[in-house]
């Protein structure tokens, strides 16, 4: 059977969380509590506005395709969001929208990458991200990084790995699993540096709009000279809608509608209909306090967890994720999550799911999550430690 | 700039009835009349009782993201569906809920096809197909058919076209755009021929449903040694929902799992939930209806179009299209579509979007518009051939 497989199917790793997630569900069967800390989606619901949107816009019979691109009104809806929040001129023109953040980065490097050339992409990272470029027949090429460059890449990481070969660098601003985030200094330079090159570079801001004490900048702010992702499903909170869009150097707008056109037709009708509520100002209102509640949470998780004895050496400053180093409290962190699950009912993401670089010492916390299973989970793997 | 863009997109061409929709809007907004039999998706809505499903889901809060493969009731109702309908046996495990008959094919290309590969598959046929093969950088190779086969790939086909680099036939039944059917015996010989030489057979059921005047036949009643990939859009009437599936071999589901973890997550969540209702005896019924309705249309302008001097060698037995031989009325078919626009009012799809054989002595009539629209359209071009 395995011969029957495209050669790409033998690089491309299911996520080790699935088989946990998996375990879990089968101790809740049997009446054990488990708290979720390994969930990658916003526990809130999608805002009250977004679901009367779409609910309004079935009843008015909203069912049939839209332009490859998305609906007019939404590409728009999109623009005026970066320049009321961000000041930065976008052309609608030049957002795509898409089935999810998954279908930007797929129309992304479709346009931009040939067999065998590279993307630079750090490591730990979000694991579909190399698996796309692998897709592709790309070679994703992983830059092991650390707190030294706040667990990103760095516009030295970009000249010390570039070359003949590569042609984009992915930065991913917060990053999924480290919450870290570029500065936008450290982005020009990067930008400076594949620019020289010759290269492309995209910017994953799926995370974007969940950022704790300090000012939410975008890459666009830099350059029309790049890619940004984006999506509904995270600050939004609009997961199952299954909607992102993607922002393209004029000259791509081209090459882009004709993949889009090919590879999805459109993005879901309903989905782009409630969207046009996500920027309404009462739903923006409740988002920030849902970031706020987020902010909370981290506040309380981050030193909980470094009392316990884990290792953030970087505060994580978006997403909702701490990666944490566990090297100090057990050995592998595989086998740690496997029984931490087992004993206490608290379920983490193994640093493998994120890559390879020394995956085995780290374990990632989300905190999509009420503050009281959060001290609950606390004090559970407090007392599983304790009795280690 | 092209020579920044993968090499992949100089030979994904976009749909030529793009540029001709934008001129239907253009002469539409100076308040001309425009009838659109160039359409690809049903004239009717989504079924009622899909769209309270939807509604009553979103009142719900199923908003977040289903397990990748789909909605376990989702793949249990598919499943039971093929067992009332067909009286055949397709495990749920088997099917893959996916987003679009897209979000299917790039699933099974992804699982079967390494670079290099080839694919038979029709031509004409639908063009997206082939772009999706070079989109994973394998070969699509397109076999010329006519009257002779019914304007299908056959067993014959397969034996005279298969080589060394072979991997995959891909049959359409229905065919867009000449709406024929690979009958059973013949599909039977395929899957033989191509099985025999040890590769895939993927048959693509998307227009499945809508067939006129004969048994509905699914190739899964041959064997459960092939791929078969499906939608709701059209005998569903649920374009805009962005949802179809996928049916592998038993030893395929890990695979295709994997892959769809990592390039869409899942499917839209309020879809899934919608197309609960689908099958439900009153949502039949109301497609049933709208089936019989279809065959009044093609059994009007299927001799209406004769009439005028196309020619339509084989009956088209399913979808909601013509493949109209034009040559003995005008040259070439493109010009001829663009005149028709401007002068009659008239929008049809020029063969060149099917592919390059004979395309430009072809043009495909969509009947997914009103039999009165049909009446007007016939009319119109009959003044118009008599102008010339």
């Amino acid at each position: 059977m395995a011969d029957r497989l495209a050669a790409r199917m033998r690089d491309i790793q299911p996520f080790h969380v699935m088989e946990l997630l998996a375990r879990a569900r089968a101790l809740e069967a049997q009446g054990r509590s488990i708290i979720h800390l390994e969930i990658g989606e916003p526990d809130f619901p999608t805002p009250q506005a977004v679901v009367a949107a779409a609910s309004q816009a079935l009843q008015a019979g909203q069912t049939q395709y839209t332009p490859a691109l998305g609906l007019p009104a939404l590409r728009e809806a999109i623009s005026a969001f970066y320049r009321q929040r961000h000041q930065v001129e976008v052309a609608p023109e030049r957002i795509i929208v898409t089935p999810g953040a998954s279908g930007a980065l797929l129309l992304a490097l479709g346009v931009l990458v040939d067999p065998g050339q590279e993307v630079l992409l750090a490591d730990p990272g979000y694991p579909c991200n190399r698996n796309f470029v692998r897709f592709l027949e790309g070679a994703p090429l992983s830059v092991p990084v650390d707190a030294a460059s706040n667990f990103q890449l760095s516009a030295r990481h970009v000249e010390q790995h570039w070359s003949a070969r590569t042609k984009v660098a992915l930065v991913a601003s917060p990053s999924n699993p480290t919450g870290t985030v570029v500065s936008t200094d450290e982005l020009r330079a990067i930008h400076a540096a594949v620019a020289q090159r010759g290269g492309s570079l995209i910017v994953d801001e799926i995370y974007h709009g969940l950022i704790y004490g300090q000012q939410d900048e975008t890459a666009l702010a830099i350059s029309d000279q790049l890619f940004v992702i984006n999506s509904f499903s995270k600050y939004f909170c609009m997961t199952g809608w299954r909607l992102g869009w993607l922002v393209v150097p004029p000259a791509y707008v081209e090459a882009v509608d004709k993949l889009a056109q090919n590879l999805f037709l459109a993005a879901s009708t309903v989905s782009q209909y409630a969207a046009l509520a996500a920027f309404l100002p009462e739903t923006i209102v409740e988002l920030e306090r849902r970031r706020a509640e987020y902010q909370r949470r981290r506040d309380f998780l981050l030193p909980a967890l470094r009392k316990l004895g884990f290792g953030v050496p970087c505060e994580p400053q978006g997403a909702f994720y701490i990666y944490a180093d566990c090297s100090r409290l057990v050995g592998d962190s595989y086998p740690f999550v496997i029984d931490l699950l087992e004993k206490a009912g608290v379920a983490v993401t193994p640093g493998l799911d994120f890559g390879s670089n020394d995956a085995r010492r780290y374990v990632r916390f989300s905190y999509a999550n009420s503050l009281e299973n959060l001290v609950e989970a606390v004090s559970r793997i407090g007392h599983y430690l304790k009795s280690k």
